[in-house]
């Protein structure tokens, strides 16, 4: 499906003098780059965008988005960006002849706003509007936003300064060509240029659904307030990984995701994050093995802190679309290896008083109970997902593992570590060998 | 599809007397299971199987198999199990109303052959007859199969005495209800209570086409000879995995094969065998860390040995049908265990003269890279399959691995086969990381 983007405007009240509201980053990302590419997530290849403010700043840029993601870029000019926004769809009548998406280039939305949309059947329907009826939304700019009331699933009324609403417009929308024809009406009749205009008069024909986004993300970034409410609205997405163990969920993810914020602003890949902190618990590892206290309290720290760091790749990776199964995979690799040298380490620190065959044993059975986790667990959760539906249960994944580390270095009982290390990681493993057990 | 199974002769060639020739076992399997494991494979799940000499040991076996695999078998009796085989064919024409595969409970075959003939449209045609067209096949018997002539597809001549013939009747046919008639006419006109006579019939009306089985295994078992030629036959095919890496290849499947035929008649399953290759290594582990040259030495042997005997288990899987995800998993976790288990008894044997970090930090290494190189195979695997489609290349997986080590341990070389193994398997993963890496 084609889909409209209006990024004409001038956006006084979030850009300075002179710039491009459209090209504001976000998370080290531009405005209109990340409505294109959450739309991608949405199977959408296909980008008609209308520019006009700046907009020689706009489109080298969008020519050369379009270069890097593979898809079809084409470009609309309104030199009127001043006049209403119903102008900047207008242009765009000449290039859609079928059902298409309407966005707007300064709005943030869940790409499952625009999968539903397009399941919608427009049959008579001119235009559906995605709607938020969630009337407490906080991101919601009371003053700015756009009413709407609708009945039984159509658009009843539209516009800023309604006094009886249900719902608000979030600027995503399913059209059919006749939204143009509506238009034209709209200024020639009433001399109202805006799209509300448009869809207003369509409404009084019966001809725009609703569709309820069903309390879903979506922020209009229309100062500098919204823009710092997006950044850690998305921020706070990356804090609900299903996948993350309690040491991740309570301790690393909430400091991660602030360090995460300032990565973003710089062209440091997640690759690179991956390799930041691997060098961390490779260093934390050689302090370990250094010997004496002081060291080993260093390591400990350095060590939790590069598991800290640990989270950010996949943060930066989901917050600038950056993510790949090999960028997992890699990260996976590194992880493993760190893990490995970390145990290691405290094994050499453990044994430099003498050769001890219980801390040599300890520390041979912590590596490989570490390892036999990781390696058991994606065939684990596949085996459980399919006997035991609810069958979730607590995760004794790496976080817990350097927690461990840590606390065993501050504390000085490098032997105990190893050991609880030891125990823990072999008995689970065995555990799910137990539990996934079948009779073949 | 529903699947017509003769079972009712009395197979006097191969049976002793007394015996049940359906039930008779070839690697462990009764014929008649292996007939329908294999249809099982090709979705068949519905089995009317006509039973006569000593039916009553062939049909409660059959109840209990068809309870154990979830499938449904109907008995056909056939009280006249002397006559010509067209006779047990027509008992079941009450029951199939529709087109049905015939198949031969002393017939093994490749399941692949059920699938391409359930392709068949037949149309107006009556039956369609799996052939086989390699002349030289020596598995068939010449002086006992059923010779065909066909031309442009159809079948023109069919007998055990045919002199000018190009095919071999497989005994694998899709049939439709039309064969019943064909064999009620070939016996009152002709006399011929043959299931031949009956196809014959429908050969001279054009309604018998055939489907070259291109090359794929079947074997009719009639005698003793045939018995052992299929057992043969069926441990070839175990031979050739592609995943095998050299000394697998070369050495240790040609012998585990040959180990696997006399487990198969054991009621032992793969996961034990799983667990006796696994305490196999453990042992060896032990003799290394035991110290001396003499313990060292047997420990290489008995590793060697372990890793022949790590693959009857899937070979016995593959041969008694009890193949799982779980025993899968279970096995390569176990192999991780003995894997790191053996390289730390190697460690501790060179260990013992006194505490040396080269010696320390090589096994700790050689314990890590051989992880990796597991850890990192399937996704590897699964990313070069998409980048390179023919980059396959030298596999450096666990065969080679312990063969290392039993080298290591017969040249007393301990702490050279340790640094070895170090630089390969970390060499490898890091190759992998390198070749796999995109810009994510």
């Amino acid at each position: 499906m084609k889909c409209l983007i209006l990024a004409a405007g001038q956006g006084s009240r979030l850009s300075r003098k002179g710039d491009s509201k459209p090209l504001i980053p976000l998370l080290g990302i531009p405005l209109i780059e990340r409505a294109i590419r959450s739309a991608m997530q949405a199977d959408i290849a296909e980008f008609y965008i209308v520019s006009g403010y700046n907009g020689e700043q706009v489109r080298p840029f969008l020519d050369g988005l379009a270069t890097r993601c593979g898809i079809t870029v084409i470009h609309i000019i309104n030199d009127d960006y001043k006049l209403d926004n119903g102008v900047s769809v207008l242009k765009a009548k000449e290039y859609l002849s079928e059902p298409f998406l309407l966005l707007m280039a300064d709005h943030l939305f869940d790409p499952g706003i625009l999968r539903d949309l397009m399941k919608q059947s427009p049959d008579r329907i001119a235009v559906t509007l995605a709607i938020d009826t969630h009337m407490a939304n906080e991101l919601v700019d009371m003053d700015d936003v756009t009413r709407v009331r609708h009945e039984n699933g159509k658009l009843v009324a539209i516009g800023k300064g309604l006094a009886d609403f249900n719902g608000f417009d979030t600027g995503i929308f399913l059209c059919t060509p006749s939204l143009f024809e509506a238009l034209e009406h709209s200024a020639t009749d009433q001399g109202d240029t805006t799209l509300s205009g448009g869809v207003r008069r369509l409404a009084g024909e019966g001809r725009v659904n609703v569709l309820d986004i069903d309390g879903r993300f979506w922020l209009d970034v229309d100062d500098p307030r919204a823009l710092n409410q997006g950044e850690r609205a998305l921020l706070n997405q990356l804090r609900d990984k299903p996948n993350d163990g309690p040491v991740s969920g309570y301790l690393n993810r909430p400091i991660s995701v602030r360090i995460s914020r300032i990565l973003c602003r710089f062209p440091i890949t997640p690759n690179q994050i991956s390799l930041l902190s691997f060098s961390g618990s490779l260093l934390a590892a050689a302090l370990f093995a250094m010997g004496g206290y002081p060291a080993l309290a260093a390591g400990g720290v350095l060590a939790q802190f590069a598991s800290i760091i640990d989270g950010c790749d996949g943060e930066v990776a989901r917050i600038k679309f950056l993510e790949s199964d090999y960028g997992r995979w890699f990260d996976a690799v590194l992880d493993r290896y760190a893990d490995a040298f970390l145990l290691f380490g405290l094994t050499w620190h453990a044994i430099a008083g003498g050769p001890d065959s219980l801390v040599l044993f300890a520390g041979f059975l912590a590596i490989i109970g570490s390892f036999m986790l990781s390696y058991t667990a994606d065939k684990y959760d596949h085996l459980m997902r399919r006997r035991f539906v609810s069958g979730k249960g607590w995760r004794m994944g790496r976080d817990v593992r350097v927690f461990l580390i840590f606390l065993g270095a501050l504390l000085n009982q490098p032997l105990a570590i190893l050991v609880l290390i030891a125990v823990l990681m072999n008995a689970e493993t065995i555990r799910r060998v137990w539990v996934s057990r079948d009779r073949g």
